[in-house]
């Protein structure tokens, strides 16, 4: 590659490492990456663009232009965070993408477009980021979503933890859908998609080295396809949410203070894994507290818990599916569990962090 | 504020620091503010929900729903790192708002939404991140967009440094307009808003506590009302680009490349401010490399030219804007300038990294 810039203060300025960064094959990201000048330019163009192409981003523009029908648009975002970057059953690649369509999906809308921001430390190994893009293209295709603009930063040594990444999104939602944490009504069941606590403890196993971490993998998912399955059967549904950070305990209180209702649920229907209730156990954690990050919790009238939890177990991330609880008009806003031995006790709100950089 | 969890497991884990940051009225960032449980939706509800608050933020759901007529909509994300977080005229917060703004403005976008992602370090205090917040609410409302959606993340101490924050951005773009770094055309005339240099330098000057600092400021600013007014005015613009990371040269290089024609600029005709010559001149640094933040760069027709500059100048944002060069078929790619004593050089894209953590 030749460097035809002839202006010396420019020249000056580069370190000898930085030049050889420029003539050599690069193998770590380089500040210069971060530069927006040319390092960056051959990144965006050798790494990001042949993964992720599509119309809307190869056009190279400040902002994807997107064509869209009038009508309900989903939009949110999330940062990620996680620690250790890979991890069995996916990294924070397949998170950031999983994440964000979940985020999504919880609103009954289907994803569409995403942004992807990169913050990565100078550094940081090439291979490292391929893998992580190849994960970021193979949720992307399962979940059926384009990613249509990014921007990449490169900071120094030290200023960033390896790599984080940011995930936008919009989604289009279907006429007549009206999914949110305000529309729990008394007498909905309350259904999860699978076992919970999965990873959360994967994360924190991995990270202590622990020895049961090869029992262990993360559930990150993309949940899309299950919840268009469940709305084009015409199930009512209520609320969707995702139970991440804080996991069900939290999510449920949730939900419990913004429709003003009280939420039941009982501790011998909620499916945990033997490994996971192991490794909390042994953690001290609760599972009810721990992220999920490819499971759901439905709120749907009673008379349709049957139907939903069936077409729940059809899809693949769903197998594990029960009802585990009902909505009540007692107790507004408090989560309550009906305990394995009989007795009832209250369920928090997670208090406190349990697992910093766990998504 | 009282703790209701009688879960034992999860109060167990929490260290007597933890415990005090909930129960006492707290000054600094904790990582429990990140967990997604009691103390997130404390920080959310009194410190950023009052500051931007609109109908679709406080429904606090996964995502903010947005009802939106069809057409064409800019998507777009930036994450920001400048360093120090707070400087002449702006901080990470107006940078954060601006940036996205303009990068949809300048796709001709109305911009409408804004998501926010911040990433904390452990321990950062509440007063800086209330001043942020500040401004960006005073720059969401110069811009005439809402914060719709958002997401906080707290790490450990050392896994970031101070505050990142992403902003990503929807807007609409009107009917019949057509922007993009493709469409330059041999005879337009090259506009730029006004000085060049200044963000750049500012950061530079004051992260190295250089003695000139004082007479620079940054020109972050939102340039959406001044796109909106060529527009309005029916002028038949080109290309509009905002010569951010990478600076005039790079970007002019960027859109020689995408159109495929030469780009001809005149060295007087650009503007500098003398503080920020000097600057440059001490620094070693060129300012046509050097990032802005409240510039852009038009290209239309030259028989608009002069309608152009003058709609410009009307601005409180383009008064010092210039024509300072055209398009050309010659050195398809390139952008040569015609220097003050008469030569001409190539002028090519930023290579290296000229300032690390600039925006």
């Amino acid at each position: 590659m030749e460097i035809e810039n002839n202006n010396p203060k420019i020249l000056l300025i580069l370190s000898e490492k930085k030049l050889k960064g420029i003539f050599m094959s690069w193998d770590k990201i380089l500040l210069d990456h971060g530069s927006g000048g040319r390092a960056s330019h051959e990144l965006i163009e050798r790494v990001f663009v042949p993964r992720f192409q599509n119309p809307f981003l190869n056009e190279m523009n400040d902002s994807a232009v997107l064509d869209l029908k009038g009508g309900k648009l989903a939009f949110t975002t999330d940062s990620y965070v996680v620690d250790p970057i890979f991890f069995p059953g996916g990294d924070i690649g397949s998170l950031a993408v999983c994440g964000t369509v979940n985020d999504l999906a919880m609103r009954g809308a289907q994803p569409c477009y995403l942004s992807v921001g990169f913050i990565i430390e100078e550094g940081f190994p090439l291979s490292d980021l391929e893998q992580i893009l190849v994960s970021m293209e193979k949720a992307a295709l399962e979940a059926g979503v384009q990613i249509v603009t990014g921007d990449t930063k490169v900071v120094p040594k030290g200023a960033v933890d390896k790599i984080f990444i940011n995930t936008s999104g919009i989604g289009l939602i279907p006429e007549g859908i009206h999914i949110a944490g305000q529309n729990a009504q008394s007498g909905d069941a309350v259904l999860v998609s699978g076992t919970l606590g999965d990873h959360g403890l994967t994360i924190l196993s991995k990270r202590e080295g622990l020895a049961f971490e090869s029992s262990l993998k993360s559930d990150a998912a993309p949940l899309n396809r299950l919840v268009g399955d469940m709305l084009q059967a015409g199930l009512e549904i209520h609320v969707l949410r995702d139970p991440t950070r804080g996991g069900l305990a939290t999510t449920l209180n949730e939900i419990a203070g913004q429709s003003r209702v009280g939420v039941e649920i009982w501790e011998e229907a909620i499916p945990i894994r033997e490994s996971v209730a192991a490794a909390s156990e042994i953690l001290g954690l609760d599972p009810l507290y721990v992220a999920n990050e490819g499971k759901l919790i439905a709120l749907l009238p009673q008379s349709q818990a049957e139907a939903g939890l069936a077409l729940m177990k059809k899809n693949p991330y769903g197998q594990e599916a029960a009802v585990i609880g009902e909505v009540r008009r007692e107790n507004p806003g408090k989560v309550v569990m009906k305990t394995t031995i009989g007795g009832k006790r209250l369920v928090d709100m997670l208090t406190g962090e349990q697992l910093p950089r766990i998504c």
